[in-house]
C-alpha cells in the first residue's frame, strides 16, 4: 500500500532519489506492438531537464533515458517496459549542511516523521527529479494515444504577476517560460530574472488542454476522469490545487448560465471542461493547476534542526525561480498516463 | 476496472440507482472490535437526506440505514461490513418524459456513449443519491477516526454570492445551508430561495477543516495525501475544482512569503494547509472545493434527443436549488473515508 | 487490504456471514447491455443450495436470489450489479453450545486468533454459506462467457474411496454426488450415507474441463491463468490442493514424454491442461482440486476452549457428510469469473 | 492489468527478458530501517544462478545485484527498493533457427496468440530467468520477516524416480540436487546426469516447510494465505500443482481421521498444514508443488512453425536436466514475499 504506482491498465511503477544511483518506471500494460524509441522519449524528457535556460536551475542532467525490456526489434512485445535514467550531475555532498535542517516548504519533516529515516541528499524522493520518470512513461503513453489522435498541449497560463491574454499554441515552446501569450511570457520571464536575482521564487497557473479524446471515458463512481486527473496532478509536489472548465468561477454563476446545451452539431458551450458526470463527453477537456512558488530560495528563513532547536536557513542549490515551464512537460505526461489507461480500461468494461 | 471501490485498506464498494431496489455500500477492512451501530450511521444519514428545509429538495427519501453483515453484538468482526438503504420514494414514472432527452448539465449524454444502455430514472446511478452510501461508509470511517482524536468539519463558506466573513463552528448546523457565518448564511438562504422560485440554480464553496491528523500520513508519490483528497472530492459528481491551504492564492505569493516556516513550538503558518510533499504534517489539514449550480433548473433549456433532433427541456422535478448544504456531510464522509485508509496503510507502512 | 474482492476488470466482492441478515455480492465489470435475470441466476443457486439429496445437508436454506441495482429492462447497465440472499433457516441459538469452543477443522480458533472477535453462529463469515455469493456472481460470468462460447463442467471423480473410471457428462447432473459415471456414483452414494449414518464424512476430487476459451488469456508472469484459477479455488474452504493437466503425475514423466507436441492441426495431445506460461492455448483447459472431509462431524472430538481448557466436542448440527456435490457448482462459478476477468484483460491488454 | 506486480502492502514489480538488457524487480513496501545490502541479496542470488553443477545448465551468469534506489546508508527508506541484474551472458543469435518455431512445453505459441509479437531469444519474458528478480526480492523480504522469527525452507523431495526417505535439513544445501534426504539425494543426481546425457530431462516435487509465522496471517474470503502461496507458486512457469498438509491424500481419510484436534499445548496433529480457514495456526505451515519435466530437451520433437508447417526441432541450448534444485531458492522466495506481505496486512487490519 506503498503509493508508487499509478493506472490500473496501463499502469507506471516508479522509482529512485534525486541523488542516488538511478530514477526510472515499469510500465505495465503497454500495447504490444507499439513502435517505440530512445529517441523520441528524449524529446520529451529534453523539455524537463534542468539547465534549458535563464529560469530554470542551471543544474546540469542531460536525463538520458535507457529501455532496458519489453521492447523487441523497435517494437513493444506487451511485456514491461523499463526505462532507466541514471543519475549523473549528483553532488550529495553539497546537501551536508542541511541533513539535519528541515528547510521550509520541503518535505523534509514529514518524510522524517513517515518513516523515521530520510534521505536528505537532494530531497531524495521527494525531489522534483522524480518527475522525469513520469515524463519517460508519458512519452511511451503520448505515443499510444497519438494513434486514437488524442493531443495534449500544456503551458503557462500565469506567471510571476503577469496573465497570458492570447492563446498562441505556435509560441508555447518558443518562450523559456512556456507561456501560450508571447507578450506575458516576456514580462513573466523579466520578473522570473529578478527574482533569481533576489534568491526568491514564484509559483503559477498551467492550463491543460485535452483534444480527440472520445465520449466515454471515466469509471464513475470514483474512478471519474476528472478524479483521475485530479489525483494525477496533485500528486506533483507542487501542485495545490486544480480546477476543471469554468473551475472555482462556477460559484458566481447560476444553473441557467452553467449548463451546456446541445443542438444537432453537439454542445454549444464548454463551461463543464469535456467532463460530464465524470466521463469525457467528446469536446475539448480543459483544466487549470495551481504551481506553488518554488520552496528552495536562498534569502534567509527560520526553521528548526531535528532536535527541534531554532536557527536560520540559507539554502545554497541550484534552483529553479519558478517550476513553472519543466511542470509543463509533467503535466502533459500524467494528461497521457490517464488517458492510456482510461482507454484501455473502457475497452475492458465493454468486452 | 470499473470504478466503483474506493480506498486500499479501508476500502468501500458501493452501488445502487436512484430509482432502483436500493443503494448501498459493502465496507472492507473495518477494525475488528469497533462498536457501531445503525443509530450513529443514521444521524450522518440525516444530515445528507433530502426534505430537510427550504433550501433542498422536497423530495421525502428517509435514507433508513440497515447493517446486514460484519456486525456481531454490536461490534465489528473485520469481515465486510455491509449497509443497505432502500430506496422508498421512487417515482420512476416521473422520469418518463426525459427518457430519450439529454438533459443539460447532467449525464446522461456521457452515460449513454459509455454503456450504450442508460437507467434514466433519476439520473440512475449518476444521481446524488450515490452519495448516500458513501455517508454510511463515512460514518464508520469517523467512528474509527474518533478513536485516534481526528475530526473532521465541512460547511458552506461561499454559496449564491455571499461569502462567510467569520468562522464560527458552533452555527454551522444550525442553519440551513450549513455555513460558518451565521449573517452570510441568513443572506444566502433569502437568494436560495429566490433562485428556488425562479426556478433556477447556484454554486458555493465548501471548506473542509481536518484537526487531530498525527504527522506522516500519505504515500509518496501517487497516493500522496492531497492526491487522494482530491480524487475523493473530484469524484463527487457536482466538484469542479479543489485547493489545499492557500490554493489558488499561492500563484502571487513569493516563496519567502508562502514557504511555512517552524520554530521549536512547530509550524509558525500553514500556507501550505497541512501536507508537505504529499504527507501531513500534524497541523490542521485545510482544502476548499468549488460546488457547480445544480444542473436540475426548471426553466427551459435547448438540448438534443438521444437521435440528435433538437428541442426544448424544462425539468420538472424535486430538486435543490443549491447542493452545498447536502453536500456538506458527504465531503467530510469521503475525508473520514481517506483518512482510515491513510492510517492503516500508515501501519503497514512500518510494520 | 482485507480480502474479500476477486478479479480485477471483472470483479466481486462478496459479504455475508451464515446467520447474519443476508449474504451477497457487488459486481464491477459487467458488460453493459447483458440479459441476465434472476431466474437464469437462481437456476445455478439452487445446484449448490443445501437439502438437495441423501448426501447433502438437511438445512433448508431456499438461497433465493434478488438483484437489486444495475439491472434495467433486463440488461445489465455496466454499473455495479447487486444480488443479495437473505438469510432464513437461521438458528444462531443451535450454536451457543459452541461459542466458546474450538471445533476441529474449522477455523473458530484462527478468527479469533487474527480478528479477536468471531461470529460463532454457523461459523459466520468461514461458512461454506459464503460461497453461495460466489455462485451467484458465477452465473452471471456464465452468461457472458456463454456468448463467447466458453463452457465449464465440474463434476466428483473421487469420493469416499470410489473413482470414476468413465466419463458421461450427461450423467453428472443425474446423480446425487455429481459424479461423472454412474457406477462410481452408485458406490459413493451408498458410502457417504453410511458414513453419514456413522456421524462421520469423507472428502474428494473434483475435475473441472473448460472449453471454448480463446488463445492468450493469462497475464504472465504473475497473474498467469492457472495461476488466478489456483487461487481462485485455494480460496474455497475446504480445498486442500489443485493440479493442471497430467498434475503431480508429471513428476514420473521425462520431458520427451511430457512436453504436448503440434502439427498442422494443432497440439497432439495435451499433458499441459491447456495453459502454457501462463496462457491458455485454445485447448480444454482441465485441473483438479482436492476437496477435504468435511469438518463437521458428529463423533466425539478433543478440543479446548477459548481459554485452553481440554474438552470433548460432540456437534450437533446439520452438516454434509460429503461436501463435493455442492462446491462443483462453486468451482464452475469461480472458473466462469476468472474466465470473465481475463477476457476483459486481454482486451485492455491490446486496444 | 497486465500482471507483473505481486502482493499489496509489500508489493513487487518485476521487468526484463532472458536475452534483454537488464532483469529487475521494483519493490514498494519495504520496511523503512530495514538493513539490507547488496551482499546478503547476492547469496540468495548464487543459490539460483545457472552453472551450480552437473544438474545444472551450464550458462554462465553471475547474476550480479545492484541496488540502486530505497536505500540510504546501509537502510531501507520505505521509497522503492529497485534492484537490477544486467545480462551479462546474452547470446541472441544462439536463438536464430528457433525465431519462427514453436519449441514444445514452451510459452513461444501463446506469447504469438496473446501478444502479436514474441522475442523468441531465450524464451523473452518466459523465460526462468525472470524468477531471478523474485529471488532478489525474496532476500529483502526474507530480512523482514527474520525479524519476525519466521523462517522459510524448500527442498527436493522427490525427482527423477527417487522420493527422499528422511528429513534433514543440514544435507539440502549439501546436495546438488537440495534434497532433505543424502541418499535418495545421489540416487537422483546420478539419474540426472544419465538424462542430461540422452538429452531428455525430468520433473520432481518441492516441499517447502515454514516456521515461526504468528496465527492469525490470511485475508478471508478470497485473499486466504493458502490461495496467495498457491498463487505465489503456480505463477512459476514450471509449475503444475500444489497440496498443503495432507493435500490430495486427505481424499482417502475421514473427517474424524483429518481433523486436527486441540489439547492444552495447542494441536496435536497437522494435516492442515497450518492454515485454517485460510489463516496461519501458528503451527508449520507445509505444502508441496509439482514441477514439470523441464521443456527444453534436445531428443528430436515434432512442432509447426508460425505459418502451421509441420517441422522437427532439436533444441540446442543450454538448459537444465531437472530444474527443482534452483526452483527450491524461488519457491522460498516467493514464500517470503506472501508472508512480509500478509504480515503488514494484518498490521493494516487491526491499526
Amino acid at each position: 500500500m506503498a503509493g508508487n504506482s499509478f493506472g490500473q491498465a496501463f499502469r507506471i511503477t516508479t522509482f529512485g532519489e534525486s541523488h542516488g544511483g538511478a530514477v526510472g518506471v515499469v510500465i505495465d500494460g503497454v500495447t504490444p506492438g507499439l513502435e517505440i524509441s530512445e529517441l523520441e522519449i528524449q524529446q520529451d524528457m529534453d523539455r524537463r531537464k534542468p539547465g534549458q535556460s535563464s529560469v530554470t536551475t542551471p543544474r546540469q542532467e542531460e536525463d538520458k533515458v535507457s529501455i532496458m525490456a519489453g521492447i523487441f526489434e523497435g517494437k513493444a512485445t506487451g511485456t514491461p517496459l523499463f526505462i532507466v535514467l541514471y543519475n549523473k550531475d549528483a553532488r550529495p555532498e553539497a546537501y551536508d549542511s542541511i541533513k539535519n535542517l528541515y528547510r521550509p516548504g520541503h518535505a523534509d519533516v514529514t518524510y522524517d516523521k513517515k518513516y523515521g529515516i530520510r534521505d536528505y541528499r537532494g530531497s531524495g524522493r521527494a525531489s522534483g527529479r522524480e518527475t522525469a520518470a513520469r515524463v519517460a512513461a508519458g512519452a511511451v503513453a503520448k505515443k499510444m494515444m497519438k494513434e486514437k489522435g488524442v493531443k495534449v498541449v500544456a503551458y503557462t497560463l500565469e506567471a510571476a504577476g503577469y496573465k497570458c491574454k492570447t492563446f498562441d499554441e505556435s509560441v508555447i515552446e518558443n518562450n523559456v517560460v512556456r507561456a501560450c501569450d508571447s507578450e506575458a511570457a516576456a514580462l513573466m520571464t523579466k520578473r522570473i530574472e529578478e527574482l533569481a536575482e533576489m534568491g526568491d521564487s514564484c509559483g503559477g497557473i498551467i492550463e491543460c488542454r485535452i483534444t480527440g479524446v472520445k465520449a466515454g471515458l471515466g469509471e464513475p463512481v470514483f474512478d471519474k476522469l476528472d478524479a483521475e486527473l485530479a489525483k494525477a496532478m496533485l500528486s506533483l509536489g507542487a501542485v495545490k490545487g486544480i480546477e476543471f472548465g469554468k473551475g472555482f468561477e462556477c460559484v458566481s454563476m447560476l444553473g441557467s448560465e452553467h449548463n451546456d446545451w446541445m443542438d444537432k452539431d453537439g454542445f454549444t458551450s464548454n463551461n463543464a471542461g469535456g467532463i460530464l458526470g465524470g466521463i469525457s463527453t467528446g469536446q475539448e477537456i480543459i483544466f487549470r493547476i495551481a504551481v506553488k512558488p518554488t520552496s528552495s530560495i536562498s534569502v534567509p528563513q527560520k526553521t528548526v534542526d531535528k532536535k527541534g532547536d531554532e536557527t536560520e536557513i540559507v539554502t545554497k542549490g541550484r534552483h529553479d525561480p519558478c517550476i513553472c515551464p519543466r511542470i509543463v512537460p509533467v503535466v502533459e505526461a500524467m494528461a497521457y498516463i490517464v488517458l492510456a489507461d482510461q482507454y484501455k480500461r473502457q475497452a475492458a468494461m465493454i468486452e
